[in-house]
């Protein structure tokens, strides 16, 4: 069965915002069964709309749009979609009381606009939005299903779990199934893992991939069964194993197999699969070394403290960080040596080692990590150029220390250095 | 002229990888005058990146494929898109002689795989890459132009505008150009922000819309000149104005005009403009107030101290922060009473006072922001739900408070916080 996504929003045509629902179904069909074969998007014309929906209908069993279901003037989805089908538009007084009371509660009182909301298509299933105004929809046109779904986030994810979900196990069964693992690696470069895997990938050499072009069927699929796919990342890469059939114990086999021939090859370089973070395996080997952490951030200004406490009851082994931007707070909060500052610089070895040690014993903490860098655009000399970052890690009496060489823009290095910061407490943790 | 952006990567299609490189180029496409009308996504799959290709080939005279260049197996843009144009694939030189000292450089011998990069179809224009392995192309086809861009963002962004502006300048002088302006707000909701300004937008009221639909060359185009459009995010609303039209300074006119009438009207509600960050325009008044800035977080676990340190050279104004997660850290090093801490809570209006005097004080700022909340998902009670935050700001001997209430999960509540903690302190800072 062919899927189709249509994103609404010239927003996203002009480049103001990013489109993150597409890629969050993508996902989430590709796990049901359903494989996404064409993603377009459209700006808030309603031409544009309708010649999307109609191209959609020729050629796609199982639609969803996503966006133009606001209050706004520009929020044009269910008029066109009304028209398109041939329907008219009706009041749905239930949903105007749910969006009525929704402000009440609040203490507020409707405004005009929000009445829009409440106007739907003729014979179509309302699905409800426990988490904003808009209501999702479904309806059908022949075999054609098409559902449509409001375009926050967080409002789509939560009524496409609760109420799209099951009726997409009800209605399509699956047959003809796709597994999806994803290895997650850090520390080695794109071609550095392709040069370990690129056997498994698909036997070929790369000079034999440009001359010697793959067989018939494999270019017409463009896949091995199971095949691997490389992603990178300016923090690390990502592998992707897929598997088809129709036996879901036989793609899990499949998977596992290929699974432990790349884990045997790349062994700690893969901190988790799927979407895990390294935040969320780092806080769950804290969790189960029963330790605590604390860190002191200079050129990461914050960002692995960010990452550590996006993770649900982080509280529990996470106790608090110091973000050491000036030379004073790293002598008054971490006790950093005026000495070591003056003769080996706040991007030394010595500093960071001090820093680690100085916010373990203020937070109490049983582990401290330091990081301190440059994090450019500017204040790189020839001796410590910009990406130039030291990361130390205090655990009772001992310090490590490791000096790290990156590049890209601000932004990247920060990112970079947090990554290779929690890399580094992750093989603490592990050993 | 129609332009088209084609992204190839199985990545986005199973939703792995979110494409932020659409809305980088749509936007920049869009300020050269160049609007692009379709994009589409497909696989590393190479019957399908050929169907993608031709079909583009068809419609738009302009065609920017992304992704799909580096060294790998699943790299397939140029050799599908020689086999398009009827061209073969040849090595050229100069891009080997590139790539091999880009790795001899870093003391490496080139990995064999990336052999595969030097590769390029017959007769194309190459873009050098400063910044990675990948080359660009451009190549024609009739009257059509193709361009070939790698896929990471920092190289694609890096070709684009060192070697694929220049070019568009000089090939598509604009004609029809569209000016785009946005008005950056938070502190209000959308349907706040719609019922201010909905006259402007289209003149008429909700049910006026959805009743008599607009006229048909509106109807036709969906659009007015100016037109208004609102995007909704977690932590503010964004008003886009475009205008169209062929004479530029006449376009400046007409978006000074609106936004004139817009900033009438929402005042201080309104930040920045295009893509100006909080923290941005946080950062500009810090510095040309010359005053310097601290931060005490708890809830938002230093998100706030990550986003004012994305900005290169904020170490002008920003001293340091504390993330405070556990009650030791503050009370030793902000200095808050455990008799606050035990009469009112953590989460409290005293508390954030102190976490706000107290590391003003440790990091000898001109001013101090503190946030102290709940981001759940657990850790709320009936008094205390999940969302509860107070912000406080403290400069000389005063000390303001604020209590908010947000919803939403974990991350998102963190978001909303900073956002306010950073909107408090540059409304402080205007005055």
């Amino acid at each position: 069965m062919k899927a189709e996504l249509i994103s609404i929003g010239t927003e996203l045509l002009l480049g103001q915002v990013v489109d993150t629902n597409g890629a969050y179904l993508a996902s989430r069909l590709g796990s049901l069964g359903i494989e996404v074969c064409y993603k377009s998007t459209v700006g808030d014309i309603e031409i544009e709309i309708e010649h999307a929906l109609r191209q959609a209908f020729s050629r796609s069993e199982f639609i969803i749009t996503i966006g133009g279901l606001g209050p706004t003037e520009d929020d044009l989805t269910k008029k066109v979609m009304a028209r398109a089908l041939g329907k008219s538009l009706v009041l749905d007084e239930e949903i105007l009381h749910k969006i009525k009371s929704n402000f009440t509660s609040q203490g507020l009182s409707m405004p005009a606009a929000n009445i829009k909301q409440a106007f739907i298509p003729q014979d179509t299933r309302v699905l409800k939005n426990s988490v904003g105004t808009a209501p999702g929809l479904i309806m059908r046109e022949g075999k054609t299903i098409i559902v449509a779904l409001p375009g926050p986030p967080w409002e789509l994810r939560r009524i496409f779990e609760d109420q799209v979900v099951p009726f997409i196990e009800k209605e399509y069964p699956p047959k003809n199934l796709m597994v999806t693992k994803v290895l997650k690696t850090c520390g080695l470069k794109e071609s550095e893992v392709d040069e370990k895997i690129k056997d498994i990938m698909t036997g070929q050499t790369p000079l034999e991939a440009i001359e010697k072009p793959l067989s018939v069927d494999k270019a017409l699929t463009g896949q091995t069964n199971p095949s691997i796919g490389l992603l990178a990342h300016p923090t690390g890469i990502d592998i992707r194993i897929t598997v088809r059939g129709s036996d879901k114990s036989k793609l899990k086999q499949m998977i596992a197999g290929v699974e432990s021939e790349i884990g045997h090859r790349l062994g700690q370089y893969i901190f988790g699969v799927d979407d895990q973070t390294l935040e969320q395996v780092v806080g769950f080997l804290l969790y189960m070394n029963k330790l605590t952490i604390s860190v002191a951030e200079s050129c990461t200004g914050g960002l692995v403290s960010h990452k550590l406490t996006n993770i649900p009851g982080s509280s529990n082994y996470y106790k608090g960080s110091v973000v050491a931007y000036s030379d004073q707070i790293k002598k008054r909060s971490l006790g950093v040596d005026k000495k070591n500052l003056d003769e080996f610089g706040a991007v030394s070895e010595q500093v960071a080692k001090q820093m680690a040690r100085g916010v373990r014993k203020a937070c109490k903490a049983d582990l401290g990590l330091a990081i301190t860098g440059i994090a450019g655009p500017t204040g790189g000399t020839h001796e410590r150029p910009v990406g130039l970052v030291y990361i130390a890690l205090a655990a009772g009496r001992k310090v490590k220390v490791k000096e790290h060489k990156f590049n890209g823009p601000r932004e990247v290095i920060k990112e970079k250095a947090a990554t290779a910061a929690l890399d580094m407490l992750r093989r603490y943790l592990l050993k």
